[in-house]
């Protein structure tokens, strides 16, 4: 820290990412990316042209990415705004949304950014415990009196709320901002976006990192009634106009055309996970029902440091958190077929002592 | 405006970037890009199996990229922060540094994205007057009791200072940071790069977007002091760690092996302004001593709005600001030799009522 660090941010502790290690040693289970390239029309969209037209910014407002997604869910463009992955269309909802009169909620368990975001802009916030087996309590957002950010399904530990659930809660706080994170939605959960015709007050937060397969890209979109949508461009205008590289808003667009090639990874994907589930019960550990492209599990006679150590060391990289709660869980992306058969292999043998 | 938005921001206005139109149809001379493509490296360094592994997230160090920079400067990669473009990073430093107790000043007529940074953020500013001429007046940053932030060269001036007189203002603030954004210090300045290894309190901003002709792949860099620079990591990895893409961070690599073709790129840049400012000369003009990729020329018998609406009729886009004491100006950037003759011709015609 220098002496010139303005005072408001001597106690902030900024987000510590999953480990991405430069080289391709480790079987990489530990950022939720997907295990699947993105398709082939993706990848011919980047012409040698269109890298010339580089010396070009991008269009700031994304203007012809923005018209095909508004057309693919039947709505309009003032509907959308796009971002530099979610993680700043996140830091724009709390900056624009949030301050000391108008706090907000999120559970005490759940993306570990979101507390990062209210500390960064000196905004009050409650963290509130999930029930014992994680679920949210809804009863805890009804009426809540402040803003809510929710991620659904959760994270880390997958679990979904239904639409009747976030429709409960985005009308129980007609004042207030209800931000549904979807990062996970393509799993198994169903996505609000249609509410967000309904209620003004509703945000819904997609990414192209996790079922796109474009994590690198850095794309994500954020959907509410249009003075929602205005706001956070105020933030994205007052903060960095082009945020969106021309390649990422060229392969995005392509990649809207190619629901069939995602349907058919996401498939595959909800598949492996329902066979990673079954082979680890068969190995003693219990896990939350994960509608998301990972799974959050426990073993009863290893802790969850040891696993993701001994792991590690086996060359497998999964994630955990040494935070109340938790601690005694990893949280393992699901892989392709082959990568979570080298996964149950290696924890077969952690299990036996080898 | 949404009545969620924090009553904060409710006078904020956003900043406009220029137009960026989604058609060719313009001679674009209004947002300071380069003419020239990048060089084939950087083309060919997006190979298919680059853009495959965009289903996974970009290093957020930019281990690779910044160690390659700071062996260029002769510096350590703990001195270099990556931003995507430098307008984030410019969010960043103002995030970091600035505050009701440490407000910041900058002159009355410069990059006008200084303002709106320290009004997201409710920083007290002072905008300090040029000189007459549009040159500043060091003694005004000399002691300022404040942060400081010069664009060197100046824009939309072009105007340069002196390493010297850059140093007198680093010196005299050792309390306070001074920031240079560089942006266009390629073009004629010289930079105060070497001068972060004696003054702790000085960061130094470069971009990819102009010399780099790299506008739409968004990177740019910050170089200070390490504690500096571990301060607008704290910003950033509370902000967006991934913030620069995985195909930016591979195609900047490759640009920093291309210093002939940027060298060539900025000798013919600088000569076809050298031939712009000579001609609008013999046309009336007066133009500020630009070292950037623009120029600042006035008409004694044109207001600003009319030449800027003139030849965009006429198919030319430059950039105009109905702004105190700049109004009767237009800002050129500098294009090729054949679009710069095709503006002067289309100058002529306006200027003989045509």
């Amino acid at each position: 820290m220098s002496k010139f660090l303005s005072q408001r941010h001597s106690t902030l502790k900024a987000y510590v990412p999953g480990e991405q290690p430069a080289d391709m040693q480790y079987i990489k289970l530990n950022t939720n990316e997907s295990p699947y390239p993105p398709p082939h029309s993706v990848i011919s969209s980047v012409t040698a042209d269109e890298i010339e037209k580089l010396r070009l910014y991008p269009n700031p407002d994304g203007t012809m990415l923005i018209k095909k997604i508004a057309e693919n869910y039947g709505i309009h463009p003032e509907n959308i705004i796009i971002g530099n992955g979610s993680d700043e269309l996140l830091a724009f909802a709390f900056l624009a949304f949030c301050d000391a009169e108008r706090s907000v909620a999120f559970p005490d368990i759940t993306y570990g950014f979101y507390p990062v975001y209210a500390e960064l802009y000196g905004i009050p916030y409650e963290q509130i415990p999930l029930r014992d087996d994680f679920s949210v309590d809804i009863s805890d957002y009804i009426d809540a009196g402040r803003n809510i950010v929710l991620a659904n399904p959760n994270a880390p530990t997958g679990i979904a709320l239904t639409l009747s659930e976030i429709e409960l809660i985005a009308q129980s706080n007609p004042e207030y901002i209800v931000l549904i994170d979807e990062a996970y939605i393509d799993f198994g959960a169903q996505s609000a976006i249609p509410l967000t015709q309904e209620y003004d007050n509703l945000i819904v937060l997609h990414t192209y990192s996790k079922s796109r397969s474009m994590a690198g890209a850095r794309m994500a979109y954020a959907i509410g009634s249009a003075p929602l949508i205005e706001d956070m461009n105020t933030m994205k205008y007052s903060f960095n106009p082009y945020n969106v590289n021309r390649l990422t808003q060229t392969m995005s667009l392509a990649a809207l055309n190619e629901e069939a090639y995602f349907n058919e990874k996401r498939r595959e994907i909800i598949e492996t996970r329902q066979y990673t589930v079954s082979q680890l019960k068969e190995l003693g550990f219990t896990m939350t029902d994960s509608k998301a492209n990972f799974i959050f599990a426990r073993h009863p006679k290893f802790s969850g440091a040891s696993l993701y150590m001994q792991l590690k060391e086996k060359g497998i990289l999964v994630r955990q958190w040494n935070k109340p709660r938790i601690s005694d869980y990893i949280r393992v992306t699901i892989g392709t077929p082959a990568q979570m058969d080298a996964f149950l292999n290696t924890i077969s043998e952690i299990l036996e002592g080898k």
